[in-house]
């Protein structure tokens, strides 16, 4: 329900067979919306077709039909499969020129690479009649973008933006040319803020209940208040289109602030295992991990962080009880007494992965991920988090019943938010 | 370029405001997608909306007036947010009724868990006159299929069918229900067979030039070929709608596996962890990783697999120098003449690894992830991959130049290839 409905009407379409086949995931959608959204340019239409010239031209024709922005992704490469650039043109009436400029600048990637260019790469310097070239830093096919004023589909101009389909080159390509493009060719009309608020821990529907009664002032002057949930977190989005928006978000986001408290471990594109990361480096601190039903997540984790290895020295995944004694000093007796899963072994690990590494803080689970192995007492999906410092080791006990991926993803953000949780407090 | 037209028409819609917001990565798309394709059912367009009824009802019609089979997923939940079930109704004139023995279904589910059944949750039983109940195993929401003989936006019959949003609700239902329901109301007309060869370390160049000429007679008799590039991966897509399907499919896929031999892990959905791990169980050996710059990520990747505890011992996580020396023995004169990001060093982890757990195998990393830490002789996406077993240790050398979490992916299934392919030799 969008009760202050967007200046632009904003359409993605994203070409290519191989998505159709479900043989590859689609996260240039998520990609893209996010982007979008969060400069107030809701997408109000995603559209995947296949690399089919009816489909394509469709899909482009009704896009622009009903949209000011239409973003086209992939199509643009050299092989017989990429079709947009050519189909495009014609559904527009205009003429496709080879560009001597972008000819010289595909033949210079190749030159730079000592490899010898194909005749076929030639047809990426191709640019249709008054289409802007957005030139490609990391491959050969540059974008393009075109203004339709007049708009053959809709009484409305239209910008069209055709992206390339890899990743690494339309991610940079967006920030670094279609931002400013946005800017100057499809100004917002009214002020737009935006802020997401990331928490973990909460359900949804509690969040919810506990935010929206003390709101109602701001969403009176116009406040939007969205939830995303997601596995173990739920996303607080905040944003206004009205001249008095920047007074009511910092007023909503104090709000949700002192209403949710520690659950909120970020903003915006924080990532917990960066937040955590974060917390120890400014602390100069050491963390080490002993991981059993985890199996390396934690660590797998925390290492996607650029920079990790100042704090993180390193872990163990220990799947075997000899492993949980040999490599962490877990008691034989402990094991045999209390079981692998139990909370005397979870606390023995995090002390012994800081006794051996000298860290300043260790982390340890040991649980059922499943799908077999549960007991009546330890059904599948019971997990302990051991968190050891300096005072001492704490347990806690949770059950996550989820399939074996999603039980290692809620137990890792578990374990870090532990962390952070302990590190905020000035553990 | 589809030169067997598909038998169906088919078209998938996704709802839900927080995918175009871009917080929530749309994972339902690949899945159905891939289920509906190896089955013969290949999806020509799949859309995305907002939880709006102008875009929801737009989106629906629009589909029926293309499509032979529409799937829909989301909104189908308690919530203000989940208005697909009413909006579907009234855009196809149906009333809904609220049906007892859902109703009694939904009741049990909240009793079985000594739960109080919030009022608002009876919406979920209403069904639209002539719908299909599917029922919901994994939650509340049932879905719906529905025949529309006439269909009101087009001359030719359509069947709707409506998903629950959940993944855990929807995945059994597709599977369990929806693939019955197809074979009954839209079985296909031409006999559809279809196979995928999962290959790694060939590019998608390649393996496409090799093939493509010794499979021109399967071709000319009806044989499609499809290419589905991911990082470092090619899947190559056989299928045939021909009366002779099954024999020119069991001849191409014979050629292809003579021709890219050993580069094909697995078929269909097999996973390249999953395969290595079976290897494994049927040798009854094990396994222990030592990893540097993959941080975890080939610990994570193979304990992704249930019942991996069964080879997989556990793992060492050695960002530092002084841990690589401490937990595994590498020697600090190692260290200190060639660097932790050398094949000597690579090749004490993996010896150190091995000797120290009694594994069967060891495998071992040690690579510049970057973003920063490159040199001109190291530059960043350097890395080693060492393999010890019972005859000895090789290392390999690679450039895998991508970002930090792409390194780490490419990393990690490049070390489980070099096990495989160990484990195939007899090794």
């Amino acid at each position: 329900m969008v009760k202050n409905p967007p200046d632009s009407i904003v359409e993605v379409i994203n070409t290519g067979s191989e998505l159709m086949l479900g043989r590859v995931l689609n996260t240039h959608q998520q990609w893209l919306c996010r982007q979008l959204a969060d400069r107030g340019y809701v997408v109000s239409r995603q559209t995947a077709v296949p690399d089919s010239a009816l489909a394509i031209q469709e899909a482009v024709r009704e896009a622009l039909s009903r949209a000011d922005l239409v973003i086209t992704t992939g199509g643009l490469g050299p092989t017989s499969d990429d079709i947009t650039r050519t189909l495009v043109a014609e559904l527009l009436g205009r003429k496709l020129r080879r560009d001597a400029r972008v000819l010289a600048r595909i033949t210079a990637y190749y030159r730079l690479r000592k490899r010898v260019m194909p005749e076929v790469v030639r047809v990426q310097a191709d640019v249709p009649d008054g289409a802007q070239v957005l030139p490609n830093a990391n491959g050969t096919a540059p974008g393009l973008a075109m203004r339709l004023d007049p708009n053959p589909f809709r009484s409305k101009a239209a910008l069209l933006v055709m992206l390339p389909g890899p990743t690494r080159e339309l991610r940079p390509m967006f920030e670094q040319q279609v931002t400013t493009l946005l800017r100057r060719k499809l100004p917002l009309k009214r002020p737009f803020v935006c802020r997401t608020l990331r928490t973990i821990g909460i359900p949804e529907s509690i969040a919810q209940e506990r935010i929206a009664g003390p709101l109602t002032d701001q969403v009176n002057a116009g406040l939007e208040i969205g939830y995303c949930a997601r596995v173990g977190e739920v996303d607080v989005r905040l944003s206004s289109r009205r001249s008095s928006s920047v007074g009511i978000l910092n007023q909503a986001e104090r709000r949700v602030r002192e209403i949710l408290g520690e659950a909120i471990y970020g903003q915006d594109d924080d990532e917990l295992a960066r937040v955590v990361l974060g917390l120890l480096t400014r602390r100069k601190q050491t963390l080490t991990v002993a991981e059993s039903c985890t199996g390396g997540g934690i660590a797998n984790c925390i290492t996607n962080v650029p920079g990790a290895s100042a704090v993180f020295l390193g872990g163990f995944v220990v799947y075997s009880n000899e492993w949980k004694r040999k490599l962490l000093g877990v008691r034989a007796e402990t094991l045999a007494r209390h079981g692998a899963v139990s909370e005397p072994v979870c606390r023995e690990m995090a002390q012994g992965a800081r006794r051996r590494t000298g860290a300043d803080f260790a982390l340890s689970v040991t649980g059922v991920a499943g799908p077999g192995g549960g007991t009546t007492h330890k059904p599948v999906g019971t997990v302990f988090i051991g968190l050891a410092d300096s005072k001492g080791v704490s347990v806690t006990r949770h059950l996550h019943a989820f399939d074996r991926e999603t039980f290692k993803y809620m137990t890792v953000q578990q374990s870090l938010n532990r962390l952070r949780l302990c590190l905020m407090q000035g553990g």
